[in-house]
């Protein structure tokens, strides 16, 4: 693991030009094979077969939703891709390529970007064969800051959105629930020294204790590939779970102006956590009834008549989702 | 001037959730017409009617890109576009899209977002009539950061290219060369109050006394439609100026596998200004000898045989390009 708090990590961005840093940079990055013109001119080409592009963009910040004492390097640069990628799967689309913007301070190590630039490389591998980086910019910055933008090919395909879900729908999820909100639960209580600071030692340890539920919050394998299979068995509505079930439940019946009933055996022993838990990253999808579920779902719910309804098993539900961050002081870490 | 260390700024962000933040921004962000979906779901769609599409992206750092002492937010919102939009055009390409991430303090009053929402509207609608905002992220920080990506349509064209520059051609610019150096100048010898740091009042008075020097600096004017008039009339080669007309345009010499001969006469009379003065965002393209060039571009010097030479009327100039923020120390502004 490098980390950026221990000493003897190496050369600091500050020895070395913009062009050094990048020239270590690039031959660690995925190449993406939508490529038209790559990196090293004003801007990059890339190809759009079907005369349509998928775009999203996802910044992530050094404080508020990351911590160098707890995610190494290359878990920030997998879980930077990992969640954009996650975006442009819930389209319905197959996530092409990537631009990265990095600002970060001048006594970073340069082997936190090497670090950040495996993870991007790897996640890419693992969740996206064929999607790399296109582009990017690095800036200076007092606070180390990951803004990507991710882009898909919708492959002939009619992009899947939040409003499409129809009464008699079934409703399903790929993906676990809850995980990542276990993890950082965890995390913000034994992954601190005796005085609330986040600390790489307790968190390691805790990770190994724990790997499952540490990886679900900081190095996240959202079913990217499962966003075209859902596409192409009918999908009317998906969205990438981000923000906790219920709350994103709510944002497909309201777009679609139907209501959503969850089946309560199907969210497990700790409701409130697969309700409300953040960041989880899994797919939910409306399915037709007749339907057959792409491996990889599973039924949680139904769509029902109530236009905006959340309800579980029948019963009003009024879960806001879960903010990870409201312990956040804005320092520690 | 909406000014962020003036009190009784009103509502801060932190009074606000994220969906009433967005409520008061999107109103006021321009529509793009390549829009298939637009913001609202988890990524965007946009058409690419030629089957390519390009892509840039670059952030805007607090502190080492800007000053809230200086910049008004419109000017940012305005410079973040302008930058990017130029980086498109500088391809050949009519830009169509931009994805706008924010961070910012949660004490930083909404009206500073909403001020950058307008200079990105402004902006969008004077130099790229029909592109607009069409998705975007919005995060907190200690460090107000944008991260802005622009998209563009090649209608057809080849992309021009850094590296198609050949022997004989002439080398043109559209844009003023210096000022925006010039402006940054005046800023940190007249916009700082007597300690040295960045002083809103005194910038104002400078702005009313340099008004073409100051907003080449903090509201540059790239002439963007100009991008694709060179690529129809046939541009080699093409980029943005944004390190110094010398560092740029070696890189289209190293590039093409060319050498490139300045006319000193055309440089004016500051020639250092004109060769190292950074940001200036003008487009430098080299056309055939046998070409017309198009309005707004005039000639400033021809490409030679000697690969990745840069001579000044045949005197080889070393020049490394200007660095406006390396005075800064990291606090102030």
């Amino acid at each position: 693991m490098t980390n950026v708090d221990r000493p003897g990590s190496g050369e600091t961005l500050a020895e070395l030009s913009e062009i050094a840093v990048l020239e270590r940079i690039f031959p660690r990055l995925p190449r993406s094979s939508a490529t038209l013109v790559g990196p090293g001119d004003d801007a990059a080409v890339l190809a759009a077969p079907d005369g349509r592009y998928v775009v999203t963009t996802d910044m992530m910040v050094h404080g508020p939703d990351f911590r160098l004492a707890w995610s190494t390097p290359n878990d920030l640069g997998w879980k930077a891709a990992a969640t954009n990628l996650s975006d442009v799967a819930a389209m319905g689309a197959r996530p092409t390529a990537l631009l990265v913007a990095i600002a970060a301070p001048q006594h970073l190590p340069v082997a936190v970007l090497e670090g950040i630039a495996d993870g991007l490389r790897e996640c890419c591998e693992a969740l996206a064969p064929g999607c790399g980086v296109v582009g990017g910019d690095l800036s200076a910055s007092e606070t180390l800051t990951l803004a990507v933008t991710a882009f898909g090919d919708l492959e002939g395909r009619r992009p899947v959105l939040r409003s499409g879900a129809r009464f008699g729908d079934v409703l399903a999820i790929a993906g676990r629930l809850g995980d990542a909100a276990r993890g950082l639960r965890l995390l913000f209580r034994e992954g601190v020294s005796d005085d609330g600071v986040p600390d790489a030692r307790r968190a390691e340890s805790l990770r190994q204790r724990h790997p499952h539920l540490v990886s679900a919050q900081l190095r996240p394998e959202p079913p990217v590939a499962l966003g075209a299979v859902a596409a192409l068995a009918g999908a009317t509505a998906m969205l990438d779970v981000s923000d906790g079930l219920a709350l994103d439940a709510a944002r497909i019946a309201r777009a679609s102006g139907v209501g959503i009933d969850l089946d309560p055996v199907a969210l497990g022993a700790d409701r409130e956590l697969a309700l409300g838990g953040g960041e989880d990253h899994g797919l939910l999808a409306a399915f037709p009834a007749e339907a057959t579920l792409p491996e990889g779902f599973r039924a949680i719910g139904r769509v029902t008549a109530d236009p905006g309804a959340l309800t579980v098993g029948g019963v009003p539900n009024a879960h806001t989702g879960w903010d990870p961050y409201r312990g956040w002081d804005g320092h520690a870490g």
